[in-house]
C-alpha cells in the first residue's frame, strides 16, 4: 500500500486524563516495526475494560492514551518477520497475546501466554519500549496492546486473530474480549453436556455470552442469577428459562438453587467478580459431577472460603481467562460459529454510533444501557 | 453350595466397645436376602478408617460391631434378584457401592451412588434394616456394608467386585480402599501426562498410591511433601524424586514448590486431610493448567480459604472420593493392571498376620509401623 513504510496521520480519540470526555485528535501512527502489525481499524465497540481503565480509579495513571480492545480491521501494512499476515488481511485485535514460542503457547490447556499476557500497566510495545502514537511529536501511550479507539493502531502480531474475510465486522468486532470470554468459559471450560442445567451469575455482556455457550451446548434449563430483575427480559433472548434474584431469598442463593434443581446445577458459571457469587456459584453445583467456573475478576483483597468437603463430594472448581481461547488458533473458528449462525452475534449489538460520538458510547455503559455499542470508524 | 440358605457359624473379630482389643468370637452368619451376597472371606487388610471408628473419638458409637473393608473373597452364596454372581466368584468388598440405577451410577463422573453411598453410622443391612450377624441370637453391627474382619460376612451386591479369579487375593483384597482411593486420585481425576512433575502430600498408603499413578501416567519428577522425613526411603520405591518437608521452610510449603519447580507443578494430590496442605495443594499448581486434586478428609469446621485469583490464572481444584472408581464397573479393570504388572501392589504389603493375631495389626498401625498387613483368615 501507498502508506506501508510512513507515518500515518489520522484519527483518534485521546484520553487525556482520567475520567474526563475522549478528545478526538490528530495522532501520527508511525509505521510497525519487527514483529508488530499496523492496522486501519473498521469498527470498534467499547467494553467495560475500557471504562474501567479510562475511570482510572485506585491505578497507576497512564495518561495520554488511547484507549480500545474490542474491533475489527484489515492489515494495512507488517513489520519485519511478520510472515503470517499480508496487507488486506482481516483480523480481531486481542487484548491478550499468543506467541506460540512459550510454556503456556505450547501446552494444550493454557492461553496465558508468557510474553503476550495481558499488562494493562504498559503504555508502549514490548519490542523496543516505545509509542507508536504520537501528537506533534510526543507520544500517547497505548492500551493493551490494541488502543482500537484509532483509525490505525500498531499490534503485535501475536494479539491478531486473522478472520474469514466474508465475515462481517461490525459484528464479529465484539468477538475479540467479552462474548468470547463469557462464549468460552460455557463452551471451552464448563462444557455442559445436551440436557443439562446451568447457572449463570450476572447478565452483563459477559454473563449472556456465557448463557449463549449454554443455549448452544443444548443446555435445557438456563437459570439466570442477578440483583437486577429487568435484566430477565433480555436474557430470555439468550435461552434463559429460570430467573433468580438473590435479593428475593432469605437464605444464601446457592441453596434456593440446590432446591430447585434437586440438588444442585450441573454447571455454574460466575461472570460478577463479586465474591459471595463466587463461593455461591462453587457451591451451587451438584455433587458428583458439578463444575463451577469463574470468570469475573474480584477485588484483590477478596478471600474465597468454603467448608473443603464441598469439593471432596466431587466437585470441580476452575478459573478462566479469555474463555481459554488462544486468540490466533481459536478465534478464526468461532467467528465460523458466527457464520454457520450456531453463533447470535447481533442480540449483543443494543447500540451503533459514528465514531465521533465515542463520548456517547461511555455515557450508554454508564448508565447500564445495552450490551454492546459498535463504533463506525469512518463516521 | 451345602450351607446355602443356612445359618453359617464361624470366626469373627468383634469391637464389643471402643478403643478395646478386639475379641475373636464364634458368630452366625444368616443367609443373604434379596440383592445380598454372603462371601467367604480369604484375606482382609487393616486400614485407618477401621481404626479411626474402632476409636470412635467424637462419634456416636456403633457396637458392638465387626470392623474390616479391604478384603477379597469368594461368593458362598447369593440372595434373591442377585443375578451378576454366583458362588464360586471372586470378589472384593468395596466400603462404597454401585447400584447402576441412580442418577450418580448412571453419570459417567460420579461414583457418589445414592443408595449405597457410604455411611459410616449404619450397622446394618439397607434391605430391611436388620443384621446378619448374631452371636446367641443378639445382632452384631456390621460396619460401611463390608465387615470384612470374619470368616463369613453378607454384602449388598452393589458393593462387591466380580475380579479375574486368576488374581491373588492375599495381594489385590488392598485395593477395597487406599489403594484405589490413592491411585485413582491421579489417574483418573489428576490425569498427568507423560513428563509431568506432580506433588503428592502426605505419603501414607493412599499418599503413595496416588505417587504409583503418577509413577504410572510417567510423571518425570514426583515431590513428595511430609512433615515425617522417614517417609522419603520408602517413598523412593513409588517413585519419588524429590522430598520436601514443611518444618524445613521458613515460608509456605505452597511458595518452595513454585520455586523448585519454575512457576509451579503440573498436578497435586492432597492425601492429608489438614487444611494448610488442601490450600498449599491448590495453590503451588502452575497457573494456565494445573490441577490440585483433594483426597483426605478435613475436620468439619475446617475452612478452605484462598485468594480467588489463584483460580482464575486457570487452575483447577477437584475433590476425589474412592479414586473415582465405580467400584463394580471399574475395580476388575484395576485388578487387571496389577494383572499385567503395570500397578505394583507388593510395595504396600509390609506386613502379614494370622487373622488370630488381628490386634497385633492394629497395634502396627497405631505405632505408625508399615503401610499394609494382610490377615490370612484361615489361620
Amino acid at each position: 500500500m501507498a502508506t506501508a513504510g510512513m507515518v500515518i496521520k489520522c484519527k483518534a480519540a485521546v484520553a487525556w486524563e482520567a475520567g474526563k470526555p475522549l478528545s478526538i485528535e490528530e495522532v501520527e501512527v508511525a509505521p510497525p516495526q519487527a514483529m508488530e502489525v499496523r492496522v486501519k481499524i473498521l469498527y470498534t465497540a467499547l467494553c467495560h475494560t475500557d471504562v474501567y481503565f479510562w475511570e482510572a480509579k485506585g491505578q497507576t495513571p497512564v495518561f495520554p492514551r488511547i484507549l480500545g480492545h474490542e474491533a475489527g480491521g484489515i492489515v494495512e501494512s507488517v513489520g519485519e518477520g511478520v510472515t503470517e499476515l499480508v496487507p488486506g488481511d482481516h483480523v480481531l485485535p486481542v487484548f491478550t497475546g499468543e506467541c506460540r514460542d512459550c510454556a503456556h503457547c505450547k501446552s494444550e490447556e493454557s492461553n496465558l501466554c508468557d510474553l503476550l499476557r495481558i499488562n494493562v500497566d504498559r503504555g508502549v510495545m514490548i519490542g523496543d519500549g516505545q509509542s507508536r502514537f504520537t501528537i506533534g511529536g510526543k507520544p500517547i501511550f497505548h492500551f493493551v496492546g490494541t488502543s482500537t479507539f484509532s483509525e490505525y493502531t500498531v499490534i503485535h502480531v501475536g494479539c491478531l486473530a486473522k478472520i474469514n474475510p466474508e465475515a462481517p465486522l461490525d459484528k464479529v468486532c465484539v468477538l475479540s474480549c467479552g462474548i468470547s470470554t463469557g462464549l468460552g468459559a460455557t463452551l471451552n471450560v464448563a462444557k455442559p453436556k445436551k440436557g443439562s442445567t446451568v447457572a449463570i451469575f450476572g447478565l452483563g455482556a459477559v454473563g449472556l455470552a456465557a448463557m449463549e455457550g449454554a443455549r448452544m451446548a443444548g443446555a435445557s434449563r438456563i437459570i439466570g442469577v442477578d440483583l437486577n430483575p429487568a435484566k430477565y427480559e433480555q436474557a430470555k433472548k439468550f435461552g434463559c428459562t429460570d430467573f433468580v434474584n438473590p435479593k428475593d431469598h432469605s437464605k444464601p442463593v446457592q441453596e434456593v438453587l440446590v432446591e430447585m434443581t434437586n440438588g444442585g446445577v450441573d454447571r455454574a458459571v460466575e461472570c460478577t467478580g463479586h465474591i459471595d457469587a463466587m463461593i455461591a456459584a462453587s457451591e451451587c453445583v451438584h455433587d458428583g459431577w458439578g463444575v463451577a467456573v469463574l470468570v469475573g475478576v474480584p477485588h484483590k483483597e477478596a478471600v474465597f472460603k468454603t467448608y473443603p468437603m464441598n469439593f471432596l463430594n466431587e466437585r470441580t472448581l476452575k478459573g478462566t481467562f479469555f474463555g481459554n481461547y488462544k486468540p490466533r488458533t481459536d478465534l478464526p473458528e468461532v467467528v465460523e460459529m458466527y457464520m454457520r449462525k450456531e453463533l447470535e452475534l447481533e442480540k449483543f449489538i443494543t447500540h451503533s454510533v459514528p465514531f465521533s460520538q465515542i463520548n456517547t458510547a461511555f455515557d450508554l455503559m454508564l448508565k447500564g444501557e445495552g450490551l454492546r455499542c459498535i463504533m463506525r470508524m469512518d463516521q
